[in-house]
């Protein structure tokens, strides 16, 4: 659809676009990008790339640095200078045996995954009552005695939308349950996992942060939605129900892991810093196609477009960066963020690809009262490709955090997440997954954001 | 949508039904229990009881003993007579570890389900260059030597359609390409799961039957399809694949299985047996919901239905029979059929539910020439159920095929299938994926259907 579209509407978008610092001919090139996007681009090539080559890539592992390897190799081949792997240390944790069993008074075996994070029980396994729970704030309410040795069970559902707020609220039970658990004398934890589909699949995930005063929690998986229907309708019987849980993962304290970034050098303005980042590693369940393999391939797969045609932005560096680390508490974030703190100041913004695959559908921002008509014309400029304003409390993605906190400006290219949540951090993360429509519409929209800040004197601190 | 609509339409319709053994008080009585199935009906309780308080039920296992014992009790509670097990002998093969995983040249675990009936590989596993075929046909075209020693990979679709036509086809690699492979020296083989989804689930079902001539096949597991399609890239690189695979189930050689059976005896004829049926086992990854809980839920209901309205047939006896152990090669069909030889020329019809939950949509029939009004008389009674005239080659289900070729008349109502074998043998088949209203369509069916032939004279060999 947006094929067709984009070639007779963007020239008349761009005639209605407000600010100074977007000249016709910048408005004019960046609809040219976005054309050009929507009929070619090197995104999917990406995507099934390093989903195949590589597969599931979980921070600290083998995996993951031949994704490093495989990302060096691709970004020279996309025309992409100064390409280098920025290595730091991780904790690589590994999932080992996961089984669940009702033990009675149904015998059955029960779908789930370890959380990321979570201790091992013993190699026979934890085995006891189960007390069940409607939320996490109803077991941080619960008298000790009443769930002291039991497994805790929370069975809290998560809110399908197409902007992802239902996430901070199912999250947090698979963030804080083990901890709050532990503080209760419970033996382990089972979660409904956080995710929307029906279908039999555990949604993995990481635990904590750690709260300081709550040690390390206890051992805790997440169950398939199907199976925590199960396990409430057994519940249900008003019998005791007893399970069994046999988790083995285990820990190597200190792994490699990194940052892998390429730039597209500005010419008169080589210090100042447009970033576009997404995440290289993935959880270790599916190939990670969409979480985020995706924004890989869109934001490598956009700036790409812009060499192609431009060969290097006129003023300022583009600079991609695939974060290493992100899935398992953001240690590729931290360690750009300290690694280029000196620089930070003169990243002009940033922006992250890293909640899926489908269009995007909306333009947030986070910038001074002043900066709102300027942010206006890039999303006026964008808005052809069915991209809305958004709001003005743009967070950026998750490994921009810290490059916020030190003062980077962040945008929210917005995509529309409303089956994101099927997938996410499940074994059914696969390639086939993927809208390669949509992903790119997403080119297209990184392309002409990219090229408008990088080529222009656009200031949005 | 049926709820409404049938009150104000089987009464008209019944009007216009042809044959004179259907006289308008039969007609109206089976339009009222069509009406009373739509309203309120025990099917989705059976589905949900037997799913949750036995869960899976795999051939010849406890679980199925279990199956068992709890059919016994819901018969009685719904009202049937002479409720019975009859047990025959099956041998018991019980899934084991499984895990497949690429080696070479990019290493990754794949998702497997080992097929049912599969021989063991080594505890080490077995490790091979991979040799794919694009169907079964291809293989046994294969000369030997460019085969032997290699894992076959089988990477032929299914196709999906309404009436199931495409499992004949798509399930033949499945049946028979452990024994095909074995004679050509294969390894081991993977075929892409028989199944049409493309979520990641792995369809799991019965090898065989057994070619005399050609062993116990190879160990043989089945790819989910986006594990297939993966499969499929990485050797679309050109390079050698080598794939490790560890299958380790086991066989119990002779274990208990069983048919429960129960009866709504007719007053004037209660030798004329009216046969409907369906199986109590399941698959071991789901909890058979779909596959056959269903079934047993739909034909259980409607006869519980009939006894409820009428206390008895009038004329012959409605007899259930739960079939044991016929996803693992119709060893409950054939005790049935050998221990009732005597019994089956006075069956007047057999019908068994086994395709799902979906609506019915067509009415077969296999019947002789001058029989064919009084089907369509029948046929038309169910006509506002939404069900059209369907062909005179019906087979009947799995389990009737025995009794069809002893000379029992088998009907089919044939359920809708484009969405069944999304479902079919996986870890998916629960019952969060039942549509109740669905369930009560098929229950009005069976409970008018069975009760035509029940209480009138109609004759269909």
């Amino acid at each position: 659809m947006y094929r067709r579209f984009i070639a007779a509407t963007c020239l008349i978008w761009a005639g209605h676009a407000g600010a100074a610092e977007l000249s016709p001919q910048l408005q004019a090139r960046a609809a040219e990008l976005m054309a050009r996007a929507l009929q070619a681009n090197e995104a999917y090539t990406s995507v099934e790339s390093l989903t195949t080559e590589v597969g599931p890539r979980l921070a600290g592992s083998p995996a993951e640095a031949r994704a490093r390897q495989w990302a060096v190799a691709r970004l020279a081949e996309l025309g992409f200078s100064n390409v280098r792997v920025e290595t730091f240390q991780v904790a690589h944790w590994r999932r080992g045996e996961e089984v669940a069993e009702i033990v009675a008074p149904f015998p059955q075996s029960l779908t789930i995954a370890t959380l990321g994070g979570s201790l091992a029980t013993p190699a026979e396994g934890v085995q006891a009552e189960v007390i069940a729970f409607a939320s996490l704030a109803e077991l941080l309410a619960a008298p000790a005695a009443t769930v002291r040795g039991k497994i805790v069970f929370i069975d809290e559902p998560m809110t399908r939308t197409q902007d992802g707020s239902g996430y901070a609220v199912a999250g947090a039970k698979r963030w804080q349950a083990a901890y709050a658990a532990e503080q209760l004398g419970a033996s382990a934890v089972l979660i409904r996992s956080v995710g929307t589909s029906h279908d039999r699949f555990a949604h993995t995930g990481q635990m904590g942060p750690r709260d300081q005063a709550s040690g390390d929690g206890v051992p805790a998986a997440a169950l398939s939605a199907p199976d925590a229907d199960q396990l409430a309708r057994v519940l249900g019987r008003g019998l005791p129900v007893v399970v069994k849980l046999v988790l083995r993962p285990t820990v190597e304290a200190v792994a490699e892991s990194g940052n892998v970034i390429a730039e597209l050098p500005g010419l008169e303005a080589v210090d100042e810093i447009v970033l576009a980042g997404a995440h290289l590693d993935s959880w270790d369940l599916g190939t990670g196609a969409v979480d985020d393999a995706a924004g890989v391939g869109i934001v490598t797969g956009a700036a790409a477009l812009i060499a192609e045609v431009l060969s290097r932005p006129t003023r300022r560096t583009i600079r991609v960066v695939l974060f290493g680390a992100e899935e398992t508490g953001l240690a590729g974030a931290r360690a750009y963020a300290e690694r280029h703190a000196r620089e930070l100041p003169r990243h002009v913004v940033a922006v992250e690809s890293d909640f899926g695959a489908g269009n995007i559908w909306r333009f947030d921002t986070a910038v001074p009262e002043d900066k709102l008509e300027i942010a206006a014309a890039i999303g006026a400029v964008l808005r052809p490709l069915g991209i809305g304003p958004g709001n003005n409390s743009a967070r950026g993605g998750p490994d921009l955090g810290f490059m916020r906190a030190a003062g980077v400006p962040v945008v929210g290219l917005k995509q529309n997440g409303w089956d994101y949540f099927d997938l996410h951090h499940t074994a059914n993360d696969t390639l086939d997954k993927l809208v390669p429509g949509a992903l790119d519409q997403n080119v297209a929209a990184y392309a002409a954001f990219l090229y408008l800040v990088a080529d222009s004197e656009v200031e949005l601190r």
